[in-house]
C-alpha cells in the first residue's frame, strides 16, 4: 500500500491512469487518507459534481492483512448531499483485495468531455480503463453479472447503479460481498453521485497472484490477533446478539427504549416493531431454508458474522439480510411492518445504488407530504422505483430528504447538514443527538455511536434522556470511531473494545505488530483528533459554522412519545464537543 | 401609520386580528420596519414555513402622502429561498392605501391548525378575517376578480396564486395596479410561500373615507416635491428613456455591453436581442393599439411612468408590459426571442404568483439539464404551466433554480445564497457581481444597482470589466438603496439623485418636510448602514458566513464571450464591502 492510483477522467483522449508513490500521504489510510486528500486537494467551494471534486477509495491500515475484521473501505469526497467533507464506509471484498494489490487509494479526478462511461480493471499486471457504454444505466446486479461474465468470479467489484449515473445525491457506491453480489454500500452522502460525475461505472479488482500483506512483527501481530478475536467472541453483543440476529437485533431494543423513530420521527415506538425485529427476521429466514444469520460475514476475515441472506417465500434470493438501519428506514419510519416489502425495498436500493437510510427517511418525508399513506408498502416500492426510472419525482426522491422536503414544503425533515438521521430518535437517545448534530458528516450514527452507552450499557452508562454526560460521551466516541475508520476495522469491534480493556489493548498491539511502529492508546486518540480537526477545517472552509451543528428546531420543540421529551442538550454545549 | 396590525393565524378558533400601537418600532418604515421586525421577532434558525416565521407587509415612510413616487411597499420574512432575511419590494396600489389607512405594517404570524384559507378585509372601520375556501387554488387574476365582485372596484389587493398556496420557494406576493390587475409583485425570495404558509390568500384594502397623509411642514414638503419631480423629469433615464420604452430599454444597452446573460449565463450576447428589446416592444404595443408605455405608472403618484400594457395580436389584454428583467429571464436567458411567448410566460407567472426572475433562471437551468431546448418557447410555457398544476416537476421548478439544479444535477446554476441572478452577467458588469455576492438578500440587482455606473454612466464612471472601484461602488449603492427602500420611493429615482445633487437634496427635504424632523445626507447614509447591519446580523445568526458572500465558482473559471472575461474581484475584497 505504498502507491496511489490516480485516474484523470478529463484527460485528453479519455481517462488516463497514473500510479504514483504515496509520498506525503505515507502513513495515512482509510478515512484518514480520504479526508487528507479531500482537505488538501479539493477546493471547499467547488461544485460536488464538477471537475474539481475528487472521489477517493481507500482501504484501511490493516486491510489485506490477516487481522480479523479489517475489510472495511473508505470512500471520500466533497459530499453532494451535505456540501461538506464525506467519508462513507463499507464492507465487502474490495478493501482486502485492493490492499493486496498494493494500492493505498484510488483517486478519481477531473471531468469527462463527453458522456461515455468507463470501467476500470486492476490486477497484478496493472490498470486498464476502458469505455463500456454497454453498462449504461444498468443496475448494480446486472452490472456485476456482466463483469463476472467478462472477468470471471475471482474478482471484487466497486460499482454504481442508475442513481449514481444520474448523479443523485442519495446515490451510493456498491461493493461486492463474498458471494459477488453488490450488497455492501458506501451509502451516505452521495458518494455514488461523484463516481457518476466521473463516469466510472465500475472498478474490477483481481488480486490473483498477489499475497496477503505481512506484518512487520509477525509474532506480536499473531498473538494480538488471537487475543483480539477471543475478545470479540466473548462479548455478548459481538459474540452472541449480532451473529444470532444480525444488526436487526436492535429493533426490539430501541423500540422498547422509546427511541425508534416512527412515521417520519413523529413518535418513538412502532406498533409493528415485533413483526420486523431481528428475531422475527431470523425465524422467517430459517423457515425459508436460508443459511440464517450466524454463518455469514460481509468480507473474508470477519469473525462476528452479523450478516445473512433474505429469500422470498419460494426460496429465491432477494437480497442480503437487511440491516437494522434499513429495516427501520423502510419499516417503522414509513409505518411498514412487512419484512418482504422491506427486503424488496432493500433490493431496489442496492440495485439502483441508493443509501437505504437516506431513501427511507425520504419516503417518510414524502409520506408526510401526502404522496403516500404511512404503512403503504406498495406505494413505497412504487416511489423507490420512480428513482430508478429517473422520473422528475424519482429525481427529487433520489436527491434525499432535505431536497424532497423543500420541493414538497414539508417542515418536519429529519436532517443535519442536509443528511438524513438514522434509526435512533435524538430525543430519546440524546447522546446520539449530539453526534448527529456535531459530526463532520451530517447526521450519522456511526460517527459516534452513543446508543451503545445510552441504551446498550456498553462502555459505561449515561442516561439517554438527560443532557448530562452526552457531550463527553459523543466526543470520546467520535474520536475513537474516527481512528477505527482509519484502520479498516469494522465498527462493531467497538462493543468489545469499549467494555474489555484487554481487547482494546489487543487492537493497539495488532496495529503495532503490523506496522512495526509502537502504537499506544494515546496515539489512537491523537489520530482520531487529527482527522476530525482536518475534516472540521474543510467544513469551515466550505462555509459551515456552529449553526450547522444543530438539530432541526422541531426536535427542541415537539415532545416525543412515549417519554414526552424534547432534545435538551444546549446549543452552547454542542459547541464544546471539539474542545479538547 | 402609528399602528401595526398583527394577525395570529394560529389563534384558537381561527385567525385573530390585533391592532397594536407601533411602540418600539416608531420611526421605522418600509424595509427598515420589515427587517427590524424579522431581526427582533423571528428565530433565525426557524423553518421558513413554520409557525415562528412572520410575514411583514410595510408601506414606506412617505407612502400615502403626496410625495411623488412614494408607492412602493416592502414584504419581509425569513426567506424560504435563501434561509436569510428577505425584503421584497413591489409597486402597485397597496402601499398608498395601507398607509392612508394608518397601518405601518401588517404582520402575519403563527400557523393555522387546519387547511382553511382566509381573506383579510381592512377599511376605515377596522379589520375582518374571514375563511373563504372558494378562493382555494385560484390564480391571482381569478382571485382579484372574485374580490372585486365582493368588495367593488375601489379596493387595492394583496394576494397569492397557486404557487404561494403550495408554499413554493419561488412564490411571490401580488399587488394590484391602478387597473386592479395583480401585475405588481414582491417577487423575490419566496415571500408568497410564507403568506401561503399562513393561509392568507388575499388582503383587501379600502381607504374610502380616509385621506392623504399630511406633512408636518407643508410648505417645505410642497417645495421639495416640486423640485424633486422636476429633477426626475429632466434626467435622461427617468425623464425620457424609461417613459418611452419602459425598463426594457435596457435590452439593447446591456446586450451591446456584452453583459446580457444568454442561454443560462453561457454567453454575454443574445442574437435575438433586438427582437425583444424595449424598442421592438414599444413598436409592437403601439401597432396593436395599446396605450403605449408613456402613459402608465404602476401606482398613483408615479411621474416616471415606465409601465405599459401588453395586448395580443387581436388586441386582447395579456399582461402588463413585461419588465426588462422578465423579458431577459424568459427571453435571452432561455434563448427565446418571441415577445408574445415572453408575455404569455409573464402572465402565467403573475397568475400563479411566481417571481419572473427566479422562474426564468430556473427554466434556463432546466434547459441546461435537457428538459427542453434553448429557444423553445412552447416548451418553456409548458414547464411553467406544470408549476401551476403542481406536478412533481412543477414543484421542483417552483422551488427555484438552486433546487432545480440539485434535482437535475446541473453544475452551472447562477445563484447566490440560493437566489437566482438577474439580467446582468457579473463577469461583464463586475460591480453588479459584487452586489450579487454580498447583499443580504441573495443575488439581487436592486440591492445596489452598479449597472448604473458601470454601464449607464450614471453617478460617475467605473469600468465594468475591471475589479477596481467595484467594492466602493457597490457599498455606496447598497447603503443608498437600503435607505430608499425605507421611504417607499421607487428605486428609479436613483438615476436622477445620483447625477443631480439638487434632486438628492430635494429628496432629503421631502423627508424632512414630511416628518418635521431634519433629515440630512449623512442621516440617509446612517439609516442605510443601520438597516444593513441589522440584516447582516440576522443572516449571521441564521448561519451565513463570508463563504455565502461568493459567486458560484464557475464565474471565476469560465470566461464569458464576447469579452472573454471572468469575475475577478477577489474574495478578500468582497469581505470588505461592509467595512465602513
Amino acid at each position: 500500500m505504498d502507491k496511489i492510483l490516480r485516474i484523470d477522467v478529463g484527460a485528453q483522449g479519455g481517462p488516463k491512469a497514473d500510479v504514483t508513490p504515496i509520498g506525503d500521504y505515507a502513513g495515512f489510510a482509510g478515512r484518514g487518507l480520504t479526508s487528507a486528500i479531500v482537505a488538501k486537494e479539493v477546493p471547499p467551494l467547488c461544485h460536488p459534481l464538477g471537475e474539481d471534486n475528487k472521489l477517493i477509495i481507500a482501504p484501511g491500515l490493516l486491510s489485506g492483512s490477516a487481522a480479523a475484521m479489517s475489510g472495511r473501505i473508505s470512500v471520500g469526497c466533497k459530499s453532494p448531499l451535505t456540501g461538506g467533507i464525506k467519508e462513507a464506509n463499507s464492507g465487502g471484498q474490495a478493501s482486502q483485495v485492493l490492499a493486496r494489490l498494493g494500492y493505498a487509494a484510488i483517486v478519481l479526478e477531473g471531468k469527462p468531455s463527453d458522456d461515455t462511461i468507463y470501467k476500470v480493471c486492476i490486477n497484478k499486471d496493472g490498470v486498464k480503463v476502458e469505455a463500456d457504454n454497454s453498462l449504461k444505466m444498468l443496475g448494480n446486479y446486472d452490472t456485476v453479472e456482466k463483469l463476472i461474465q467478462e472477468f470471471g468470479d475471482k474478482i471484487a467489484t466497486i460499482s454504481i447503479g442508475q442513481a449514481g449515473e444520474m448523479k443523485l445525491a442519495a446515490a451510493s457506491v456498491a461493493f461486492s460481498d463474498m458471494e459477488l453480489r453488490p450488497t455492501r454500500h458506501a451509502g451516505r452522502g452521495g458518494v455514488g453521485a461523484v463516481m457518476g460525475a466521473k463516469q466510472i461505472k465500475a472498478i474490477v479488482l483481481d488480486d490473483s497472484g498477489m499475497s496477503r500483506r505481512e506484518p512487520a512483527d509477525p509474532e506480536k501481530f499473531k498473538a494480538a490477533n488471537k487475543e483480539f478475536v477471543a475478545g470479540l467472541k466473548k462479548h455478548p453483543v459481538s459474540g452472541e446478539g449480532m451473529p444470532a440476529y444480525g444488526t436487526n437485533v436492535l429493533t426490539n431494543v430501541i423500540n422498547e427504549a422509546g427511541g425508534y423513530p416512527t412515521n417520519n420521527f413523529s413518535i418513538g415506538q412502532f406498533e409493528g416493531a415485533s413483526k420486523i425485529s431481528g428475531e422475527a427476521q431470523a425465524e422467517l429466514e430459517n423457515a425459508r431454508g436460508g443459511e440464517g444469520s450466524a454463518t455469514h460475514g460481509c468480507h473474508k476475515g470477519c469473525v462476528i458474522r452479523c450478516s445473512g441472506t433474505f429469500y422470498d417465500k419460494d426460496g429465491n434470493y432477494v437480497t442480503k439480510q437487511p440491516e437494522y438501519e434499513t429495516v427501520w428506514a423502510h419499516g417503522g419510519n414509513c409505518g411498514i411492518d412487512d419484512l418482504d416489502a422491506i427486503a424488496a425495498l432493500d433490493r431496489l436500493d442496492d440495485d439502483f445504488g441508493l443509501d437505504t437510510i437516506e431513501m427511507g427517511a425520504t419516503i417518510g418525508v414524502a409520506m408526510e407530504a401526502g404522496l403516500a399513506e404511512f404503512g403503504d408498502a406498495q406505494a413505497a416500492i412504487k416511489l423507490v422505483k420512480e428513482v430508478g426510472e429517473g422520473t422528475a419525482l424519482g429525481r427529487v426522491l433520489g436527491s434525499g430528504a432535505a431536497v424532497t422536503g423543500k420541493v414538497f414544503s414539508v417542515e418536519r425533515v429529519p436532517v443535519v447538514k442536509g443528511q438524513s438521521m438514522p434509526a435512533y430518535d435524538p430525543r430519546a437517545v440524546q447522546g446520539i443527538g449530539v453526534t448527529y448534530a456535531t459530526t463532520t458528516m451530517g447526521a450519522d450514527h456511526t460517527a459516534g455511536y452513543a446508543v451503545a452507552t445510552n441504551i446498550l450499557g456498553v462502555g459505561g452508562s449515561v442516561d439517554p434522556q438527560k443532557p448530562e454526560g452526552q457531550i463527553e460521551l459523543s466526543r470520546n466516541l467520535q474520536i475513537a470511531t474516527t481512528a477505527i475508520d482509519c484502520t479498516g476495522m469494522c465498527l462493531f469491534i467497538a462493543f468489545p473494545i469499549l467494555d474489555q480493556p484487554e481487547t482494546f489493548q489487543a487492537l493497539v498491539d495488532l496495529i503495532s505488530g503490523f506496522t512495526g511502529q509502537e502504537m499506544t492508546a494515546d496515539g489512537v486518540t491523537e489520530l482520531g483528533k487529527a482527522v476530525l480537526t482536518c475534516e472540521r477545517d474543510f467544513n469551515a472552509r466550505a462555509g459551515m459554522t456552529p449553526k450547522d451543528d444543530r438539530l432541526p428546531e422541531y426536535f427542541k420543540k415537539e415532545a416525543l412519545a412515549p417519554h414526552n421529551i424534547t432534545f435538551n442538550v444546549k446549543d452552547e454545549e454542542l459547541d464544546t464537543v471539539f474542545n479538547w
